[in-house]
């Protein structure tokens, strides 16, 4: 069932992001009422369009370190369940777009919304979503929201675009790497801890450190599904292997995969990159293996991590941390699952 | 040349959009400035994109909307220069994605983003004007920017989502024909005068009129539009004309020649927007012309434009008022040159 999501496949892994939510079961419900209510704000015409989008189905990775970074005590605060929300919604829209230009027809188990309704209106749609997300957005008080999300927004769609534009190249350093999917990725985990812990009510010197550990948990978040690309079983992941090097897209595994090989195979390596000969996904699969690039990786992400740790351990003491911190536990948890 | 503007294939018409920004030249001068301070904001790797998109060339109403309903003197305001910026990015964002849709090549004599860097970046382009439109529209002391841009983004997206599904069908009522161009075109001409006349301290009467007088302009204004696309001179207005029946889009024009043809003559045109039957464009422009059809749609185009003059007839001795005016005669003028 290459089409079924990870979490209904793997029902008895020992930490997923789904335990998570098991504990924030009623913030995810109010969240999830929030969404709900949101629909009836689309015009009559396309709210069933706009309800299809609103997925409720996702990991909400990014509303529950909202909730998590912004933890006080047990109550669901109204203002984090809103900012969640906000960013799930444009996390959302830019799924509606991915899909489009992934040519994608499944996500979750289901036609995408470029499936179900064609791409002219996948594009509208993802717009209308990102322009309400603003909307809801400006209920705030002030324009702290407002401005925190539209600029992070941008910053993830020039993380996107700059990748799109590398597609096919070779000449891409470590430092290139990161600067995308700090972008693409960790700008979303990170404005989620900055706006959470804010909200949350807490000061600007943990705000600043839990704003540090939403980035560098994006970071290694984004370094594991690039892993996952390549170390997942497929039957597990619920995705075929190796789709970033078929698409010329150059992630940590493959620079440390050439870095690895011998000068003639590395030639090779990155003339599949370029499209210029067919993609040898049995061979790679067996290098990545032979030559120990999931540890490589592994310590790349390792690294990151533990940054993030740092940065809010000083902090130990404050009701978010803990809980905070066990996200991290769940990550490594997930990517124990694909070591070979 | 079929891909000049309009205002450089008729530089002597009487009234053109060109000449009441001639007299707000300063004003046009500050927002260019502004527009291009705003590509800085965008990360190094996608401003020569961003600036590409960023095009100054346009006949930029919706700007002039904002200064004229805000006009107190002849100073320039920063603050109606900022959301004159926040409406034009917006605006540049729906032209970035509207040229996707319609795999348009060219606009304003030269390459469209989507041409130049391709579908995929294109998309987030657009995305990124957007969320940098947003994240400008959250500099003013209050939400009340973004929660009425967000607003509009989101109703303008449902105007082009509402037409895109309807396109090929011929169940469209005149109520339908003027829901989608309230929502795609007068929604943010509204908002134009809205925010230009509070933002011109304006109080709420006044606001009000304003309001109700700049959708009524771009409700007329897509007539206009609509009209121009089988009443313009091919080599005057720069396009080909009856792209919209060729596309299947029931607009004004059609809707009143269904109206005026026998039963069997209507029918074969309905084939031709459900596309069964290929379009026979000689005899529609022919029928066009001979059943008086321009005069038809003009009168319907007058009764809106009068519905916005009565609204700030009232306010005759504010200083916004004969310039807003002025616009409403300029698109007269401007309806005027098409006539058959």
């Amino acid at each position: 069932m290459p089409t079924s999501p990870p979490s209904a496949s793997s029902p008895t892994a020992p930490l997923e992001f789904a335990s998570v939510f098991a504990r924030l079961s009623p913030h995810v419900k109010a969240l999830d009422a929030c969404l709900r209510e949101q629909i009836q704000a689309f015009e009559p015409e396309v709210r069933e369009m706009a309800d299809y989008c609103i997925d409720t189905s996702g990991k909400r990775i990014r509303p529950a370190l909202v909730f998590l970074s912004g933890w006080q005590d047990d109550a669901v605060s109204p203002a984090l369940v809103k900012v969640a929300a906000v960013i799930e919604l444009v996390h959302l829209a830019t799924l509606v777009h991915d899909d489009i230009m992934d040519e994608a027809g499944l996500r979750r188990g289901r036609d995408t919304a470029v499936k179900s309704f064609g791409p002219e209106a996948a594009v509208l749609l993802g717009d209308a979503l990102f322009a309400h997300a603003l909307h809801l957005a400006a209920q705030f008080p002030t324009t702290a929201v407002c401005s925190a999300v539209g600029e992070s927004t941008r910053r993830v769609c020039a993380g996107e675009i700059i990748q799109t534009m590398r597609r096919g190249t070779t000449a891409i350093t470590r430092e290139d790497y990161y600067r995308v999917i700090d972008l693409k990725t960790a700008e979303l985990f990170r404005v989620s801890c900055h706006l959470g812990s804010q909200l949350g009510g807490y000061d600007d010197d943990f705000v600043a450190a839990a704003t540090i550990y939403g980035r560098q948990l994006g970071i290694a978040y984004q370094i594991f599904d690039d892993l996952a690309d390549f170390f997942g079983e497929e039957g597990k992941i619920g995705k075929t292997l190796g789709t970033d090097l078929v698409s010329g897209k150059l992630t940590l595994p493959l620079l440390e995969l050439a870095d690895a090989l011998k000068p003639t195979e590395r030639a090779a390596l990155m003339s599949e990159i370029t499209g210029q000969a067919a993609t040898n996904m049995e061979l790679r699969l067996r290098q990545l293996r032979e030559l120990d690039i999931f540890d490589r990786v592994n310590e790349a992400l390792e690294s990151q991590l533990r940054k993030g740790e740092r940065a809010i351990g000083a902090f130990a003491a404050l009701p978010a941390v803990p809980r905070l911190l066990s996200l991290a536990e769940v990550l490594r948890a997930q990517v124990k699952l694909l070591q070979p």
